[in-house]
């Protein structure tokens, strides 16, 4: 108990004693625990995210995959990643093609004229030189989109006017999103011309179109694709409601230009020990175009930039056995690109990730920890649960997503978590113009880091049990 | 009794139990205060005033005066009135200058590219070919600008950043709104370029910036005025606080372009007797261009419209003595320019307009009933705010502002009153994109037309002692 002690020395003696309960479980070290503690603690007064986001929102605002504003990210993310004292800092390259937005306007020309508040969705093709004026055909959802015929369908313009449902875990977005996703290729399949939908969020009195990614169905013809605002879905179901044809005027801009090539920003805070294995966290970087990305995903950059700084701070005795990874991943938005990247890169690596997972789902307070562990790690990430507790975090199932960006990993064997956050308010700002800083309470920011901080410093310092890279580990110890 | 008993029937028992102690008051004719008091509660359960701002909305939108959709909101009108029943409807010119809003382009050069939400403010002049670029010179409020020098402000673009207090009764905009009407000439005075203000508006986390007039001092050049969204003036504000020089390149093709006449639109249910006397309610039928003018003030021509269709719905018996005039008032937002022009039509007019108001404070609760009569008139509306206390409506005082369009008629010499209205959230949305259909409640709309159609018909019905119209009427009577 002497390093003990000497480690608990700053910590108040409430705190001590909850330490000292904690350290009751054989399958944490007990020093190690206390600093796990004394970070979590630290992080919850003051974890200096909040001044992290607040500089990435104001110096580079949106930054968009393939942008000017990507390449300043960038700069900016190496930047910041040194001055916060991380060991190693370095970029590996993520390559994709370009959108570009272009220009949007949607107008009812038939009955009454009208100019509606839109955002493409991204990908989306443009609209041919003069536009698309066509008849609009409403569907209640894309439910209806699969059983709708061709004869209701055909030469007209699609619109999707299903609602979001508001929860905390976001479980309405996977219901509502396919509008989004699938909509177009299934409105081309039927002879569609363009699709228009209610925007997938969860603002019901919103003017502020939400945009979002579709997917096209390479045996269909693309169509244009964007968003109505939740007021203008309104105004636009009020006047199908009378009955008569309504027509609309579109024009999107939206265009693909060559490739670009942007990059994962990586920083290591190295473990004591040096093991070459790591644990990996992180947000992504880039960010839609509309609103300056403070919750999607400034949030979770932040976050995770915070938490490895915490640990950088430490001095090296003190850190964890293993390596701390954070990385502000390239061009989540577009389609994963920077995840998918490093899953390529990284392929035979995964006996050195202990375990990765990503912030990215806002700024609400973590209210639940997940794993997809093996099971031999349950007891020890049940354990680590204890010391989230305090955080009012309650222990969640094995089935953890982990975060877009973790996915290749994750699905190349690398064991992931999930600090699972109270998402009731994202989406009545996600892909909008409203995404700004001012939706970020900075004590709750305070909190994720706190979780953060100390899920990574125990799962660094202990490996997951039953993962190839801790039995090899623990194989060298033994 | 006889004729209360039957006028009585359709109302349930504890009404009339209400309307008997009502009627008490020597001041109010018990058979006409039961009617008014039927009118009210009908009114409370179905109003019909939501589906004409819904209407209104959905078939003409936005209808910024002097723009196609001000023609077509007065067909809408006189259609309306006509439909719901009203004896007479007619149109009178409003003639005023046409503006333009044009493209609004505002974004930071140095030290961070970024793009801000603007909206010029009405009425500004545009920037020159190439757009203004300049520094900013930040400024707390419109005080520190009265204060500033020449030295701070020549050759730059003045940015003043007071933040709206929200109030129920709205008392925040009077003392923010300076800035915005009077900001431009004072900082061109100093030889400032251009002048940008945070949104005048209790929205603090908006990426929507409110328009709204500006007025120009003739002594000093014109300057292009804008607001910046809440949201952009946070960003503004982190990067001025870094204490580089922040430099912002603006483009507004605002511009004027000769005179155009639209109509007030004018209504009247007419009274028993016919006297040609009126009470003057009304809404303003203009609104900004960027939402659909929901709020501000679709409601209020709801509400006055449907109230007088309640009236017109009555057996010619059960009127109120005198008439019901509605006005759907032009171009209130550029300049009073309806209110105005009936000023001057009707300057002869004052004994013949009994009492006036106008609901223009959005679509919350009325909670409060104030008047601005002579004193004799005072029990008379005593006794009428007993009928408008079921309503949740308490009697305020005798400075009633009335409503800007009615201030003309006011000035004239009319009695006014003012029913008013919560307003805490208004400003969340006045002037903005954002002023949509959504931000009405069904309910609350429905309780502000059953105080219109009760305080209508009772000073329709028993006049305004010691006003010159109703003095002169009850010499007829006499």
């Amino acid at each position: 108990m002497k390093s003990l002690s000497r480690l608990l020395l700053p910590l108040a003696a409430s705190l001590a004693v909850s330490v000292t309960a904690i350290a009751a479980s054989p399958l944490l070290d007990a020093d190690r625990t206390a600093i796990a503690v004394q970070l979590r603690d630290k992080a919850q007064a003051d974890s200096g995210a909040y001044p992290i986001v607040e500089d990435l929102t104001t110096r580079i605002g949106p930054r968009m995959g393939g942008t000017a504003a990507d390449a300043r990210a960038v700069e900016w993310a190496v930047a910041r990643f040194r001055e916060l004292g991380y060991d190693k800092v370095w970029t590996e390259p993520v390559t994709f093609p370009v959108w570009d937005r272009g220009i949007e306007v949607a107008r009812v020309v038939e009955p009454y004229p009208h100019s509606f508040a839109i955002a493409a969705l991204g990908g989306s093709v443009g609209t041919p030189e003069g536009g698309i004026t066509a008849e609009v055909v409403s569907l209640p959802d894309y439910q209806a989109l699969l059983s709708a015929t061709a004869e209701q369908v055909e030469g007209r313009i699609v619109y999707i006017g299903n609602r979001m449902r508001r929860a905390k875990d976001g479980g309405g977005y996977g219901e509502a999103v396919i509008a989004r996703s699938r909509g177009a290729s299934k409105a081309a399949a039927l002879g569609a011309r363009a699709l228009l939908i209610r925007s997938i969020g969860t603002d019901v009195n919103s003017r502020t179109p939400h945009t979002g990614m579709l997917s096209y169905d390479i045996a269909f013809r693309k169509i244009p694709g964007a968003a109505l605002s939740n007021a203008d879905a309104n105004v636009l179901e009020h006047m199908l409601a009378e009955g008569k044809p309504v027509t609309i005027e579109l024009h999107l801009g939206a265009s693909e230009r060559g490739e670009y090539t942007s990059q994962n920003v990586i920083a290591e805070v190295t473990g004591r020990e040096d093991t070459g294995k790591v644990v990996l966290i992180g947000g992504h970087l880039d960010s839609w175009d509309l609103g300056t990305g403070a919750i999607d995903d400034g949030a979770g950059v932040a976050i995770t930039m915070a938490a490895g700084k915490l640990i950088a701070d430490l001095p090296r005795g003190q850190r964890p056995r293993h390596t701390l990874r954070v990385v502000a991943w390239a061009n989540e938005e577009q389609g994963v690109w920077g995840g998918n990247a490093y899953g390529e890169a990284h392929k035979d690596e995964v006996a050195d990730h202990l375990i990765g997972f990503e912030s990215d789902f806002g700024a609400g307070r973590i209210w639940r920890f997940d794993t997809r562990v093996p099971e031999a790690a349950l007891p020890l990430m049940d354990a680590i649960a204890e010391v989230l507790k305090p955080l009012g975090i309650e222990r969640g199932n094995n089935t953890a997503f982990g975060g877009a960006d973790v996915s290749a990993m994750r699905q190349n064997g690398m064991p992931v978590a999930g600090l699972v956050q109270d998402g009731s308010k994202y989406f009545d700002y996600h892909h909008t113009a409203a995404d700004t800083l001012d939706k970020i309470d900075r004590s709750d920011l305070d909190q994720n880091t706190a979780a953060y901080v100390a899920l990574a410093y125990l799962v660094a310092e202990h490996g997951v049990p039953g993962h190839p890279g801790s039995t090899q580990a623990q194989k060298q110890d033994d």
